[in-house]
C-alpha cells in the first residue's frame, strides 16, 4: 500500500529484457484498442469505464451512476463495509442536474459540470478537487492530473519525467488516503517507528502516447506482494477525454533503514499494516529476467559522459537523489548519443519534434547522494548503427560512480521510436 | 493580459536594487501582517478576503457570500456587464448547505465542502476544479495549487522554481480564461498572426514563507502597462489555510518575433486586444533602477563555473531555455558558493535545512538556445565575507555565453537568510 520516490538498492537484480516487455505490453494493447485484457483490468470503449475479470482485485462499472462499492473511509482504512448511501438517493442524476443549474457562477465550473452531465459514464469518477479517491473495492487509488504548461517540453507534450512525477504523487496519495501515511515519504506509522523508508529497485514504464498541455489524465495505482520482502506497485494512465491508455508502469520496492542505509526485511508489524491492500494480479508490465544485457564499460560503450553531479534540487526528503531525477540524465544522454553521435536522420533542432521514448526499464542498485560524481554510459543494443533510418532503436544505459570501484547506481534500457509511428497500434506492433 | 514562460531580451535594462526592493516589500508587510496596504489590494484578517482602495482595479469582499461583481465570461471577454444572477437566489448559503449534504460521497470531497461551509468568507472563492477563475471586477485571475510531493526539496518545502512554475501557469490560464489564448505560449490571436510571442525582461520574486508538501496555495495575477511597448505582470501567492501572503512577484514583458528573434513594438491590433485588461496600480514589488550593481567578470567574481549546457528538457515551446530554468542554475551556483566556498557555518548536508532564498531579481538580456554554452559567475554583494555568521547575505549573479564576446544572458541578485529568521515579520525587518 505504500511507495515513495526514494531510490536505489544494493539488491541483487537480474537483468530484464526490453523486447519481451514490449512484446508483452502489446498483449495489453495500445491507446487505440480499448478491448484488450490488461491483467484483469479490461477497459471498455467508453473511456473511463473499467471492468475486471475473475482474477482482478477490483470491481467498478462506470455506467452504474453513483455506485461506489466498498469505498473505504480514511477514518477506518480496514473497514470493508461498502458505503452505499448515495444509492439511497431517489434520483441522483436529477439532483445533479439541479446542482448544475445553481451551483457555480464562474464559466469554467459551468463547463465542467455540464461536461460531466453529458458523460454519465464518468459520474462514478466524480472527484472535483482532484485529490484522488479509492475505487475498485478499495484496492485501486485513482487521481486526475491536468497537464500544466511547465510540465511540457518544446514539442508541447508532457515529458516522461512528468508522468513519473504523477506516478509518485498517486503512490503517496494512495498511502495517505488509506490512512497509512506516517511522517516519512510514504512510510507507514510502523515503518517510521523502525526508521524504515521505501526504496525502488526497479521501474518499467511503457508510453503509448504522451499527453499534451491542457489534457486531463487519470492515474490508477495498486500494490501487490513482490517476493518475501518486497512490494510491487503498478500504474495505468489514461486520457480522461478519450479513455485511451497512455502509459503503463510497474515498479518494485524494498525497505531501507534511514540510519544504517542498509536494506531490511519487512517487519511483521509493517506487513500487518500493508498486506490487506495487496492485490493478487500479475504485473501490468511483465517482468522478464531471462535475457541478460551485454556487459559494457567506459572502454566499450558507444558514448561516455563524465562528471555528472547531483544538484541540491535533485534530493528528496530521504536525502538522496530522487529516482525520477535519473531519468533526466538518461534521457539527455540518449538524446546526445542518438542524435549528436549517430545523427539519427535529423538535425538536432528537430529531434524532440521527431522522436520519443517508447519504453524504459531502470534497475536501481545503489543510493546516489549529494556528493556523488557519476559517469553515464550509453550504447546501442542489438541494432545495426548504419541501418537506423526511421526504425526503432534500443539503448542500454549505466550510471555509475566515477573512478575506482565503479559502483553501479542505475542500469537501464530505453526504446525509442519516431513520433506518431504506430501510435494507435500499441507497442507490440512497434517492437515487432 | 498576457504573459508566457519565454525568456530573454536584448532590451536595454538598467540595474535595480535588492535593498530597496526588500525595503519596499516591507511596506506591504509579510505573511503575518494581514492589515498592510499592498498597492491597492488590502488583505483583511480572515485570510482570503481581499479589499481594494480607490486606486485599485478590483473590488471583492469575501464576506458578501456569492457576490461576484463584474465577473466576466470567457465567451465575451470584452463585456463589462456584471453577472449577478447568483444574487437573485433566495438563500445561497442554504442551497449550498443542501448541496453539501448530497453532492459527493468520497471522504475528501465531504471534508472540503464542510471546510468551505465553515469558512463563509471563502465562499466567493469557490473553484472546486482548481482551473482558476476571474475575480475582482474581471481584472484579477485566481487559481489554487496543491503543493505536490515532486515539487518539494529535501527540506519538504516547495522550491522557488515550483512557485515560479505556478506563476507561469496562472499567467497562461489568465490569458486562456479571458479568451485571448492563441496558438502560442500565451500569445493572443493577433500576436499569432504576426508571429509574435512574449519574452520576459525582468522578474522580481520576494518569498516570505515557502509552502510545504500538501499545502494549498492561492495565486492571484494581474497585468498593467509597462512603458510604451511593454507589459507588467504581478502575482501574489497566499496560504489558503491561513491567508498569509507567502510570495509577491512582479515581471516585465516585451514581444519578440518568432522568425527574426528581434524585439517588436506592440502592434495596434494587439494593443486593442490586451489594453482593456490593464490595471492602473503600481507594481506589487517596487522596481528601483537607481543603484547599479558593481561590474564583475570571471577574473573578479568570487565563484566561476564553466561549461553549463541546457538540456533538451530545459527548452519550452518557444524553442529556447524557459525563464524558470535559469533559476535552477543560479540557485545551484549560490548553494555551491555560499556553502562550499564560504562554508556558511554549516556542514553541506544541512545547508538546505538551514538556509533559504528570501528574494531574487533576474534581468533577462538575451535568449539562450539549446546549443549555448554558459558561464556562471557569483559574488558576494556588500557583505564582509568574514562576518557572515547567521546574518543575511546578498549575492550577484551573471550567466553569460562562454568564450568570446561574453554575451550576457541573465543578470541577477539573490538575498539569502537563515530559515525561520523573522519569518513572520515580513521582509522589511530582514533587510533592515
Amino acid at each position: 500500500m505504500v511507495a515513495t520516490a526514494a531510490t536505489a538498492s544494493l539488491f541483487p537484480i537480474s537483468s530484464s529484457q526490453p523486447e519481451s516487455v514490449a512484446k508483452n505490453s502489446g498483449k495489453h494493447g495500445g491507446g487505440g484498442q480499448n478491448t484488450v485484457d490488461m491483467h484483469g483490468i479490461k477497459p471498455k470503449s467508453r473511456g473511463l469505464q473499467v471492468k475486471t475479470n475473475a482474477q482482478a482485485p477490483t470491481k467498478v462499472n462506470g455506467t452504474r451512476i453513483g455506485v461506489m462499492d466498498g469505498l473505504k473511509s480514511d477514518d477506518n482504512p480496514t473497514s470493508t463495509a461498502p458505503r452505499t448511501f448515495i444509492n439511497q438517493l431517489p434520483d441522483w442524476s436529477m439532483l445533479l442536474a439541479a446542482i448544475t443549474t445553481i451551483f457555480l457562477a464562474a464559466e469554467k465550473q459551468w463547463m465542467m459540470l455540464d461536461w460531466k452531465t453529458k458523460r454519465p459514464d464518468m459520474l462514478s469518477d466524480l472527484d472535483p478537487f482532484n485529490f484522488g479517491r479509492i475505487v475498485e473495492d478499495g484496492f485501486v487509488f485513482r487521481q486526475n492530473f491536468s497537464i500544466r504548461s511547465y510540465e511540457i517540453g518544446a514539442d508541447r507534450t508532457a515529458s516522461v519525467e512528468t508522468l513519473m512525477n504523477h506516478l509518485q504523487e498517486t503512490a503517496l496519495n494512495h498511502v495517505k488516503h488509506v490512512g497509512l501515511l506516517g511522517d516519512g515519504f510514504g512510510s507507514t506509522p510502523e515503518m517510521c517507528k523502525k526508521n524504515l523508508f521505501w526504496v525502488v529497485t526497479k521501474m518499467q514504464v511503457l508510453v503509448d502516447r504522451y499527453p499534451t498541455w491542457g489534457d486531463m489524465v487519470q492515474v490508477d495505482t495498486w500494490v501487490a506482494a513482490s517476493g518475501k520482502n518486497g512490494m510491487r506497485r503498478d500504474w495505468m494512465i489514461r486520457d480522461c477525454k478519450t479513455g485511451d491508455i497512455l502509459t503503463r508502469a510497474s515498479s518494485n520496492w524494498v525497505m531501507m533503514n534511514k540510519v544504517t542505509r542498509r536494506l531490511s526485511k519487512i517487519p511483521d508489524e509493517v506487513r500487518a499494516e500493508i498486506v490487506q491492500y495487496f492485490v493478487d494480479t500479475p504485473p501490468i508490465v511483465d517482468d522478464d529476467n531471462n535475457i541478460k544485457l551485454p556487459k559494457f564499460d567506459d572502454k566499450t560503450a558507444n558514448h561516455v559522459r563524465n562528471g555528472l553531479t547531483p544538484k541540491w534540487s535533485d534530493l528528496d526528503v530521504n536525502q538522496h537523489v530522487n529516482n525520477v531525477k535519473y531519468v533526466g540524465w538518461i534521457l539527455e544522454a540518449s538524446f546526445f548519443f542518438l542524435f549528436n553521435d549517430l545523427k539519427w536522420k535529423s538535425a538536432p533542432q528537430t529531434i524532440v519534434e521527431k522522436y520519443e521514448l517508447a519504453s524504459m526499464t531502470l534497475e536501481y542498485r545503489r543510493e546516489c547522494m549529494k556528493d556523488s560524481v557519476l559517469q553515464s554510459l550509453t550504447s546501442l543494443l542489438g541494432n545495426d548503427q548504419n541501418a537506423l533510418g526511421d526504425s526503432h532503436v534500443d539503448c542500454q544505459h549505466l550510471l555509475r560512480l566515477e573512478g575506482g570501484g565503479g559502483g553501479e547506481i542505475v542500469k537501464g534500457r530505453t526504446k525509442w521510436r519516431p513520433k506518431n509511428a504506430n501510435r494507435n497500434k500499441g507497442i507490440e506492433d512497434e517492437s515487432g
